[in-house]
């Protein structure tokens, strides 16, 4: 199994996600603030696992205090979230699982706990994160499946794997299981410009695992469709709002404007803590921009003129009216997503 | 003004268009399978330069005969027609200048020409073929900038100017025609994965000309269009049937749904020449598929694992009902196209 993050002996160790497919490095990390930039620069990246990184980030930026004063202790966690809160905007579990982090720090306060149990308990937390989150995508995987035609081709965006959770994956979850269940026929991968997390990531899971698929570029899945050749789609989540508006990577609502005019199914695979609460629709979700120099180089080659301008809109909303069904542990949300999702928030 | 392809001393030169925008390049090219590879290779592209590029491709084939057995200049015109028609499937002006080649040799041997007046006739057909280009562009920039709103941001796919054409381009020519009437307020540029003529030739374009515009990925053009930052969608064509389903670059079908959704015009852009009577509909056109390498590769860099598989068809068909207009130097054509097309048909 691909384990794009963990904890051992004092350090969260990262698979860095763009070195890959060329080579696959741990980084071994020991400092929160070196953690916060391996976020911010997409070492790790991926809604889920954005989360469980900011989680164990935390717990690094603990694990070395040697403190007495209290006061200290309780503005050390609060300069610890607040960095790691800063890194990317879009993603709603990043502020999910620090605010597990921060009722765990809370409650361990309360109790009274001793700075060494205070530590073992917020570690705790972060590994019940990590641990509920392979969970929940199995189990979201299972679901997805058994929404899919047999023999079907799954075209999927972006990466929403084992490399984009704490393991497994949500949209390659729903593959992974088709797979095993012998409903799979293939995966149409796009390759997801500017940073082309299809090409290298979700390609290269699928490589690992043996799972067949097809590389395409971002423009060629609507001729696809237009061909009969896509049974449906799914794709992962950054965040999605109370009326089941959806966050993802950019390109994702030119798909499911494509799948729609096709009437071809189009899913998203998300755990419950990608569903925020506080978003009554997809308009109030921030949207990352990233340097329009992600745009205008690929892996450090120069593409257009020297000069050129670009846009780098990170992620799109998709308009809940395009979803087919949300897929999550707590069960498979059907139009109209706004009961649905009511219905599994807590 | 931007020459993609000329005819000087014996020798074709050609402005290299895999080189760009790093380096402009002039190759000089004295021999017709050279040309051939060159078109082949797409160091000359776009419909009606590919075609240009064969006439005096055929001129190059003939240049240094010395003959007098008349049966020899009959076997090697076929041969160099043959070799020049090989080069590339999907584009109809190649066939139509060739067959206007053909014509012009008929003409001459019917005359009794002697060797050096028929060479001196075919120059002269290809120079004419090259002049009616860039004046048929030049009309259709002007028709079609008058159908733009005023202040209009225009989105173009690919490259459809003066470097795919003799001199001005088609959809670009309305683009240039536009901001020189100081109607255009931008130009969205599509990078056009996967061989990035947008980010490469247009934005090049686009840029010696001071025309502003902003490089954006394929994947993006859905969302700036919900955003309604797009006034209209202006491409060109690489073949039209008679009932107006275009073939053009992959992701033209993508973005002609995505106009269509969002009730943004969409125009095609395209000198008579790209009109093919002998098609029907678009399930006739022949569509090239090139090497999966594009797809894996960008400039020699590779970007998803070894071994992956990718698709890499490299044109798509737009059906007729999505577009708006076709802008020919013979007038706008506007639905019904089938009856529009059969009016401007000789």
């Amino acid at each position: 199994m691909i384990t794009p993050i963990s904890y051992r002996d004092g350090a969260v160790e990262l698979l860095d996600q763009t070195r890959l497919p060329q080579e696959a490095v741990v980084l071994k990390i020991r400092e929160f603030r070196e953690l916060a930039r391996a976020i911010r620069e997409l070492k790790v990246r991926g809604a889920p696992a954005i989360g469980l990184a900011a989680a164990y980030g935390v717990v690094l930026g603990l694990q070395n205090l040697e403190l007495e004063d209290e006061a200290q202790l309780d503005r050390r966690f609060q300069e610890v979230v607040e960095e790691l809160k800063r890194t990317r905007p879009t993603a709603v579990n990043l502020f999910w699982a620090l605010e597990r982090m921060a009722r765990a720090f809370k409650e361990s306060r309360a109790k009274g706990l001793g700075l060494a149990e205070l530590k073992r308990a917020l570690l705790a937390e972060a590994e019940a994160i990590h641990r509920e989150d392979i969970e929940a995508n199995k189990r979201i995987g299972r679901l997805g499946a058994e929404l899919l035609p047999e023999g079907a081709t799954v075209l999927t965006h972006c990466n929403a794997g084992a490399l984009a959770t704490g393991g497994y994956g949500t949209a390659l979850g729903v593959v992974r299981s088709a797979w095993e269940m012998g409903r799979l026929r293939k995966v149409l991968v796009s390759e997801t410009r500017p940073l082309l997390q299809g090409a290298r990531l979700t390609a290269w899971e699928l490589e690992q695992e043996g799972i067949p698929y097809e590389l395409i570029t971002d423009g060629m899945a609507g001729w696809l469709m237009a061909r009969g050749e896509v049974g449906a789609v799914v794709v992962g989540a950054d965040r999605i709002a109370r009326n089941g508006d959806t966050a993802n990577k950019i390109g994702t609502y030119s798909l499911a404007v494509l799948a729609h005019h096709h009437k071809i199914p189009f899913y998203v695979a998300a755990p419950s803590s990608t569903l925020d609460p506080a978003c009554p629709t997809g308009r109030e979700i921030p949207l990352e921009e990233r340097s329009p120099e992600e745009v205008t180089t690929i892996r450090g080659v120069r593409l257009a003129p020297a000069g050129a301008s670009a846009r780098n809109p990170a992620f799109d909303v998709t308009p809940h009216e395009m979803i087919s069904a949300i897929i999550t542990e707590r069960g498979v949300l059907r139009p109209p997503l706004a009961e649905a999702i009511a219905d599994v928030l807590p």
